[in-house]
């Protein structure tokens, strides 16, 4: 094995990563060998075990990884927009967007088959809890900036308890697409989202009903 | 095997149903034996086989039997409703407190690794997608209920969208109760639900964004 510099194998680190999401992606989680990982990195098993002791501190890289690039990707988006209102459009327009996109698809299979894997991995439900909770955060942060923009009504949205439901939304739409079938029906829910978001649903007549207490 | 009349059949079925359920929920998907079933079932392995051929047909018939008894819950629930309003009321109040009720996560569990399954098996896939279609053809009823009394803005709402984006907060709310730790906050993500439901998000100065085309 060569010396690497440090930033020269966390490079190569972060090489390996990818390498096994795309073949997680491709082929499945439990599909998936070392051999064709290694294939993919271009690294031998020897080499593989040199940065990743198992399969299960690999799987752990890869959940971290995935939540570290979708959090960046929402952070580079947001960073231009002026106002929360703006920065909400930005946000939706990215979700509408990944939701029509087949791609996200092989994105919620795995993230199944990482679930019912932490179900029975208590390490590996650790790391799920925190890219949740980094996902959850940034979330967070965007309707705390509509609290203090004056968009959400600070009497009602409370930050953590409306990213919790945002976070919801997000996943039951994914698995909705991915195992609803001809029945469920993604671009309605999305549209319905946004009018339910935007207080549109109700007649004029009507009262919806809140919680109490 | 002694001679049974049809519905002594059914009935002995139903029975075997439910005890896989319980050992499902008890002892998780892959860790439950048919020994554990057929125990819980007061049954041999030969008589078990009479019923079901499979472990794969027995999982099918528990997840159909799930989806029958979550949608039979629902109906006696609204059945007494005089009005949609009343029938909100009464579905909300459901969740509500099936949300808080600590069993939710041992089915979520089981919902979860039943999709992990579903992934690499496209029988159990068609027997989940029935199972989707089930509730969420329960849940457009009850928004066509809704658009029907006026309660919905008919111009807005869509039953089968509105259904389907309903079918995905549940889902989502469930898994992140059960998978997002203390991050995720589960009574608040119900209230922030019941808020956006009733277009109480945001401040009077505020538009938020709805989608175009």
């Amino acid at each position: 094995m060569p010396k690497l510099k440090p930033e020269e194998l966390a490079a190569r680190r972060m090489e390996i990563i990818e390498a096994a999401r795309a073949c997680f992606l491709r082929s499945g989680f439990h599909q998936t060998t070392t051999d064709e990982i290694c294939h993919e990195a271009s690294i031998t098993p020897g080499g593989l075990y040199h940065y990743f002791g198992s399969k299960d501190e690999l799987i752990a890289a890869v959940v971290e990884r995935s939540a570290e690039t979708a959090t960046e990707r929402m952070r580079s988006l947001i960073a231009e927009a002026d106002d929360a209102e703006s920065a909400f459009r930005q946000v939706a327009g990215f979700f509408f967007d990944a939701m029509q996109d087949t791609d996200i698809d092989n994105v919620t299979r795995l993230e199944i088959e990482i679930w019912a894997e932490a179900l029975m991995n208590e390490e590996l439900a650790k790391t799920g809890r925190s890219a949740w909770k980094l996902r959850q955060d940034w979330l967070e942060a965007l309707v705390q900036r509509g609290i203090d923009d004056g968009v959400y009504d600070a009497k009602v949205v409370e930050a953590r308890a409306m990213a919790s439901l945002l976070m919801a939304i997000y996943v039951g739409l994914r698995v909705g697409r991915l195992l609803g079938g001809e029945t469920f029906d993604t671009p309605g829910a999305m549209r319905s989202l946004f009018m339910m978001h935007a207080g549109r649903l109700m007649s004029d007549q009507a009262e919806l009903p809140v919680p109490t207490g």
